[in-house]
């Protein structure tokens, strides 16, 4: 940490909270399609879990007039690393201070990222522990595979929209310090679309991609992980067999090189279905950047982002500045 | 049919009927761990379908004291395919007689093949209609994909034990008209050990292969069909969870080169996950056989099978001539 | 045959003949990217087959001023259904005469289909038997599984464009004895945009699709068959790192639902990998049939096809009529 | 790294040594089967990549009378790093001292595990550079897919005997700061069988085992990462097709939920071809122990593991003491 060293106070993302105007719906898809568990109902949220989340919860859904993301949580690596993390936070001048902590914590420090989403941090959590009837056949496992709908396994990672995705992506490495692996740049350099960071050997497990209709505090998706490319093909026949809009079907990123298909959860908010990918072990791994030529094939095996894609985000703000959104397709 | 021609007046395997000592059980394993549909209860049996099964029940499932195979049901291409048949059977002097047909069919004639399994062979048969609430988004399919269990898609094959194979196998061929695929032969060409044939362009739609405990009528096994060798070891997942017993973990058979996982349904039926496999175009296909030392390398990976899959078959029988099986591993 | 039974006559598709004016690139094609074998060169030409393929070749390389399909040819599945369907031929006024047969082929008897394309039938045939070096671990595997680049298994079908699909398609019923699987039409049954076909269980072998530009006997695309959906999306990576155009990235069809993709060989032909998809083993099988508001969805997942699917062919004939096509979006 | 805070100053395993007495056709069974790169060839030895590795080399084949495992290299994620671990290292007594570094390295320190295994600690380290032929499509990749052979993606873990497990894995935990993940412990906690740790979210990079016949400085495998199931059952059909004897063919571990094979490679060492798994985010994650009636079933499938891979590894040194295996299964 000190000489230089990178900062490895984050163990990993812990919770999304996403608000949705359609509870039930929304329940149902996460539940019975998507194939998580409740983890607990509340009177203001409810929790979920994938099978393979060794967390209480990391999914809370939480009844709202628009969709959207609410509390982005991350957990620390260790009470220490809570605390630098704190000071940074305040440091830096975004920190909202310290809450009870939310279901299965202890405290927790909540603060904003400079285009404005609520984040918080915190270490103390209670491990889940499955009643008899759902213990798993395997000793580290969480719990069993429910064998129902998709059987997402576990939470992955998000992406949020900003105004300015240098000024948050600066703040997620040196505030939160995180390790930036790639970049989408346009205009010989001068304009970063998105950029995709992590704190582990997990490709990224944030990214955020420039809100081109200049709002703020937007979410563009939650990521939920399955182990093979055919949970996701699978996923596919699962989603459209239940009447969900697939807004990109089964293909490869070039960027992560994940494997993944994304829906609207009945609530509006976008989420992917995700798998491959690659770790970085490497720490001097040198971020890869992305230019207006290089995304312009799309995806890796050419098939095109619809516009949506790109203009589409929760809560939605209508159409204002999409004049502005570049002409070249800009493939996540 | 006439110079020489081969007959081709089946169509495919249409039903198989389970005797099961514990139907609440079996009825669980084949519908919310296989995945199965209830197509129809009955006061004497539960009729059952894959989602992917154009007809209305390919699997029945009656309560009896011991398990083991009831009728085998063989679907005929035309009426007249029907009646070329049933004078065949007669003509074989294995013939029982018309029926007024099984739940959802027309009439059948009812027949014992030389081993004593009770057989039928039928035309009329209703074509299942799916509920509103369970209509596929595909035009071309049944149903909707259930995303409940395993999600078997529907009945593949059946494996009956027979004292006398080469009497059954040409039977099979002679009068049902199947062809002839591969065959396990041992003792330099003098013990025929098994036989696997089909009347269609699949590898096999039944096999024989040798009772060494001398029973009769007896199964080895009953196999549905998955779309992928991932759906397999998902498939191995979800019987582990469910504390199924798998008897034959995913593998590779030299034989058909299929790709399955063998378990024991409740009731105590041996049940085969399966997919893989190659289709048989060749009008002129030449048999495929294998003599001890092919076999004796294990499955195609080299993996043993398990003694009881020698010596276990529906009804169980004791261990009376045990000391008849072959030393070397005889690999289905 | 008699009394309104089925003409089946037709073992399956045998080979394809392609034109390739860039005969060393797509030699390299077929044989280091797809990983097919060379089977025989000739003077006029090259042969080919997939690993699993039983014939001694299925596809026919010739060398060409353009692109496009040559020979289409068909096993019998005796000498006498080979007369069966001569005299059949013959009898509609589509037959061109018997000729000594091609590499690797006893006599064949040569015609056209409605729209011009050549086609042969034939059923003495020489069986693969592959050299000492690539025998396979598996006895009843032709040859030995090359593990060089996508691994194709064998041929699987064809689809070829016609300015009447109703002609050709009922010639191919009619005639030729095929069974027909799906169709597209539009303008409330008036429009008949593509026919799928089948001489076996397998779900089809030959596609009539319409020809909007109004060309005559081109072709649409050429499928080989690999054993998984994980073995598409691997191809997809080999063919983008060998730097070949993804004219439709991995997906899975309404129609069919084959799951696969097409990519144009260096000659122009659109070539598809192709898995998935299931048999049809009823008799009475009835036609799937889609209208304009079905196929409105695109591909099964949503992904839309692009406007080279309908309006490229080999040979490529200029954009004369591309106005009939309709704005609608037809996909197969 | 101070106030109980975990030591985290490794970054990775980075290239293990094979020792073989039969180099060429060692060669020929990672380069052609395996489909790994030569990336340098020296007098002495022979260094190899997989395409997905980022370093010059991951793999270094030397000749020798006998096989076995040579050096072991692990990556600092520092300079600051590597000097903590070399004072470590020289506290517990165990330093041989610095040296120039092998090929595409800097200087490294060498040292010996308690089991007297040669392991080195290294930071600087030279890119790979992919040359123009063989540059990916994919910027993030660091050189095109192969498709030749299995295809292996990179380096992934190795498992070490030892005479003394604990002694070995507190060295490990203690010295290296590796963090323990999971246990086989058997008599009542008073054995332990294996030990499973990583430095990173990796599930695992080293494993200890029990060492049954007290050799010494002893190899169980190495094993290299391919990215889906399906690639380890296609790599299944390649081995076998190349006649290399598979002494495990696929199946699911248990411990890690590894999906993977284990055959031999031409000179002797047991080599894995692996995944799946799960990572590791928790910091407080609480390492999972098996005792013998857990491990009694086997793999997780239930299929058994052969006496060999409890007994043989290498050098291979007789039979000894292996009267003194357990009898009851130890299913790694």
């Amino acid at each position: 940490m000190t000489d230089g060293e990178p900062i490895r106070d984050i163990a990993h993302l812990g919770t999304v909270e996403l608000f949705s105007p359609k509870i039930d719906r929304s329940l149902w898809y996460f539940r019975d399609v998507l194939g998580m568990e409740i983890a607990h109902t509340a009177e203001s949220a409810v929790y979920l879990r994938g099978y393979g989340d060794y967390a209480t919860a990391t999914l809370k859904l939480t009844p709202a007039a628009k969709p959207g993301v609410g509390c982005v949580a991350w957990r620390a690596v260790s009470p220490q690393a809570l605390e630098r993390r704190v000071a940074a936070i305040e440091a830096a001048g975004l920190g909202l201070g310290w809450s009870n902590g939310d279901f299965g914590r202890g405290v927790s420090y909540r603060f904003h990222d400079p285009d404005g989403h609520l984040m918080e941090i915190y270490y103390a959590e209670e491990k889940f522990v499955a009643p008899a009837d759902s213990r798993s056949a395997l000793k580290n496992q969480p719990q069993k595979y429910p064998a129902r709908g998709v059987g997402v396994r576990r939470l992955d990672h998000l992406a949020l929209l900003a105004n300015e995705v240098p000024t948050n992506r600066r703040f997620a490495q040196d505030v939160l310090g995180f390790q930036l692996r790639e970049q989408v740049i346009f205009d010989h350099g001068r304009t970063e679309i998105g950029s995709w960071m992590s704190p582990t050997a997990a490709h990224h497990e944030i990214a955020y991609l420039r809100d081109f209709r200049g709002g703020q505090g937007r979410l563009h998706h939650v990521s939920f992980w399955v182990d093979t490319r055919d949970d996701v093909l699978r996923a596919a026949d699962i989603l459209s067999e239940n009447g969900i809009f697939l807004e990109v079907s089964p293909s490869k990123h070039n960027n992560s090189q994940g494997f993944s298909l994304y829906s609207y959860e009945p609530g509006g908010n976008r989420i992917e279905v995700y798998t491959g990918s690659f770790l970085v072990f490497a720490p001097d791994w040198e971020p890869v950047t992305w230019n207006e030529e290089e995304r312009g094939t799309g995806t890796y095996w050419g098939s095109a982002l619809p516009d949506s894609f790109l203009k589409y985000a929760t809560p939605d703000i209508g159409t204002g500045k999409d004049t502005e959104i570049p002409q070249l397709p800009v493939f996540f």
